[in-house]
């Protein structure tokens, strides 16, 4: 998808939802046997219920390894039966030297056909670089996380000027690709960052996690994380997926995708 | 596998050799059939020749996701077919909220069964621990990496005393576990930085990669990185798989991998 493709999306449906399919087989509603083609089953039913609201949609990939081999499986059947209007995402996190990144960007671009990939910065430009390679795809590169553990290392000062760890990575990795080629993953949770992110990444895309379950606010990241193409992707997993346990899953996950999208027409600016 | 084992693996044998399991389909010696299948069959005998001179296997996950589902059970029965008296790691690079890092730890440590796995440090604390709850498993954090792009985050000044990124990450990473349920990886071709990751971690096993085709000597990691249990594991991939591309491949993968032993037995300290 190119760049252009996923801004019309965005102005079209007048959504810039992102839906985590991060299903726990241990979560399904009871109705639905433990299986992984119960997984199967949960997906294309939320899928259904929510593609008229979102503009992409997350798998996370651990979800699917914990089933083994099967689950590899359910999730290729997954990203296969998401539309191609989608922007599909693989958030895999993935990294490593040069010559084996290149194998993870062929087991999700090609083999797996998928959109985007997550990678973690940690292993630099070399461990990147592959996946930037292909033509209409796109690398989402962590920079800011939602989660706790993110002050650890990504908040840390650097070099001399006092500059967070996270700011060197988005501005150094910045310069590896485009902002048709590359986002990059900035917590919710850190509402008061998105000021600073938009100085340094005025242009690329951010994939947002942590609105909704982790506690982000979607005004707070709109306010100050929109750029004038929208420039966001928020992804709400568990709000969305287990509104429900019971049998109404996918009508309730459906209404939860259509109040955030509600909610997302009013933050959108207007496009000429 | 517990800390004690692993020390007795190595002295028993006198070896700290890993053999890398990178296997590349499209590198397979041309009598073998371009198949998922072929790739097993490599494998198999990659260990049946070398297994007598190494005390570990590492299985890169990148090179069986780029065959699709099949390739995920082409590494389930490699590692099935290690025998148990040999450390297998499962050289993933995962990390990701605490949530998810639970899933990845479930894919490998339940599902897959491997005894370790390498895990990528950006996203802080809760992303490591999922790992570390396992009782006789072992999580190997990223420290150092062999890569070019090694110097692009993990070389930066931190904090206000220089201190290194990757110094730090060791320095904090060792207080969420023990020398018996963490190790990290060091690369080879640093060996000048070998003597202070010593400083560091005294007590850790250290994964060296690098060794071979990325360039790094055995004498210089062993000299500066070997404790009084020896506390390294040196990975060779390419070097020992892709010794001979002929019918021989595994004679030759044989020869190489106990060239290595050899030349380890001689830096192995004098066991009381």
């Amino acid at each position: 998808m190119l760049y252009h493709e996923l801004v019309q999306q965005v102005f079209t449906k007048k959504s810039y939802l992102c839906v985590g399919l991060d299903t726990d087989i241990t979560k399904l509603p009871k109705h639905l046997v433990s299986s992984p083609d119960a997984v199967l089953t949960f997906n294309k039913a939320i899928i259904d219920a929510t593609k008229e609201f979102c503009v992409s949609y997350k798998v996370n990939t651990a979800f699917y390894e914990a089933l083994g081999a099967e689950g590899w499986e359910i999730m290729q059947a997954t990203f296969d039966y998401i539309p191609a209007t989608h922007l599909k995402i693989a958030d895999a996190k993935r990294g490593d030297i040069g010559n084996t990144s290149h194998q993870y960007a062929r087991a999700f671009f090609e083999k797996m056909n998928v959109d985007a990939i997550t990678v973690a910065p940690y292993m630099g430009e070399d461990s990147v670089r592959p996946f930037l390679e292909y033509e209409g795809k796109w690398t989402i590169v962590l920079g800011l996380t939602s989660n706790m553990g993110s002050g650890d290392f990504q908040r840390l000062p650097v070099n001399e000027g006092g500059e967070e760890l996270y700011e060197f990575v988005l501005e150094t990795v910045a310069g590896w690709g485009t902002p048709g080629n590359l986002m990059f993953v900035t917590g919710a949770t850190r509402a008061d960052a998105f000021s600073r992110i938009r100085q340094i990444v005025p242009g690329n895309f951010l994939l947002v996690p942590g609105v909704g379950a982790q506690g982000g606010s979607l005004k707070d990241v709109s306010e100050y994380g929109m750029n004038p193409d929208c420039g966001l992707l928020v992804n709400a997993s568990r709000a969305v997926i287990y509104a429900s346990g019971k049998e109404d899953f996918a009508i309730e996950a459906g209404k939860v995708a259509k109040a955030y999208a509600e909610e997302m027409s009013g933050y959108l600016p207007l496009k000429s």
